[in-house]
């Protein structure tokens, strides 16, 4: 079901800015037993996102209600919310008429197997960079032409994501992942002060991290961590932590330390506000 | 009017990949005398943006035949062609299936005021970067926070643009315009391999200078360059080749070359390929 400002509607409007020049935010999450867990989490980073492109934060209770009528019915699948500036004029200045576009939506059925999850996930390099702007720098918005070029790098059905470095050769994220390294005893956290999305999967790993004692670094994370690493995870909302077994044709283990934070990691997710129909 | 896909529709689906990740490349032109000037110059440049993209261009006759109806009775005023990659699944990867969508549109009416053009225009220096991503540099995608967001820095209605520069203090652009600095006897274009839009007008400058035998540097225009350029002028297929007059607060003037240039410059559009209803 797609609500489009609280309407069943299946369209937006041609003139929509989020269409125009991609101005907007969004966030994927999962619905699993009829409920999406973290849901406070999701709109707390919603919030940030539409605070850093300056746009107003539809209220909590719209938000919740209107995603309460998308997901009724639905046990598993995958839901979407998507804020953009709304219509307007041509040009890049914008209308203070102009009122956000709300866009919900949710599809029954999970595209993943888990169980090739749990076992680990091979990835690829990918050539396409990550997109740089300090001014956007850890937002979720509708400008994803980077992911969209990396993901045409691999059409093999067995690699399941591409690894994304900035123009310097570090390291940011895959192309609908967070990055974690452990490397030295530390669990390493890309530094994307300049580029990359830091989604709930960061916070979730940072709350875990101070729970178990797990030192982290927010570093560069090059060729040679990347090499001498002892275990390499990613992470997203729907998937939630994700081992990684290859990059092409390096292998990695299953690390005590990344069994110990994704059982954190999932009573984290289970204990964190959800939204349930 | 609007037409999406040849349809008159004010809408577009909510699933379009050009809402979702800004999947899809556009152009602004000019309705000048109930015709559009250099319409072939804009096709091969939206050819050369879909093909950035890996996005199918739809055929030349399809986008005459519906810009023809689209401005039929328009005697001034902008058209626009928006080319997405379509509707399509959640997620990065391109569905095999996922079928262009082409959405043009005009509007009657003419945004700018011409004697204003004529005499010249003020900018600001933003602070918003322009984005970097090679894989996209120069095509003109629905990705344009960048440019959205240097638009929110002035809201004086004096000021006409704001120059944007990279990570790195070269100027390459203004939100809206292509930059172009008289500098040491030669015409300087901001080097664009890594960041900016590259459109009609830095095409259409090329041809003139050729003709003019002006000497042309593709280089790094920095704030040096900048304080002691003979004169600076921006250009857009709307506005044409307009001379700046002030960058807060530095005055420039008219040169002669510019009054060469623009002179060139319009008889080069009044040449090209044009549309006509």
């Amino acid at each position: 079901m797609i609500l489009v400002n609280g309407r069943p509607l299946e369209t937006v409007a041609a003139n929509d800015r989020g269409l125009a020049y991609g101005d907007g935010v969004f966030r994927t999450l999962p619905i699993r037993d009829g409920m999406i867990a973290g849901w406070a989490w999701h709109l707390a980073l919603l919030a940030r996102d539409c605070q850093t492109l300056h746009l107003p934060m539809p209220t909590l209770d719209l938000l919740a209600d209107e995603m309460r009528q998308c997901i009724a019915g639905i046990e598993t699948g995958v839901a979407k919310i998507t804020v953009t500036r709304g219509e307007g004029p041509r040009g890049y200045r914008i209308d203070p008429a102009c009122a956000p576009t709300r866009i919900l939506q949710a599809t029954a059925g999970w595209p993943y197997q888990d169980a090739q999850l749990q076992q680990g996930i091979r990835l690829i390099r990918c050539r396409t960079q990550v997109t740089v702007q300090p001014a956007l720098a850890g937002a979720k918005t509708l400008n994803r032409l980077d992911s969209v070029l990396a993901r045409r790098e691999w059409q093999d059905s067995q690699v399941f994501d591409g690894l994304m470095a900035d123009q310097t050769g570090a390291w940011l994220e895959t192309t609908m992942c967070s990055l974690f390294v452990e490397y030295q005893g530390a669990l390493w956290l890309p530094d994307l002060a300049h580029a990359g999305v830091s989604g709930l999967s960061r916070e979730v790993c940072l709350t875990c991290c101070r729970q178990l004692s797990i030192p982290v670094i927010m570093g560069r994370i090059d060729d040679n961590i990347l090499a001498n690493a002892d275990a390499v995870m990613v992470a997203n909302s729907l998937i939630g932590l994700v081992p990684v077994i290859d990059v092409e044709g390096q292998p990695y283990g299953l690390s005590a330390r990344f069994q110990q934070l994704r059982a954190a990691w999932d009573r984290a997710l289970a204990e964190s506000t959800a939204l349930r129909i």
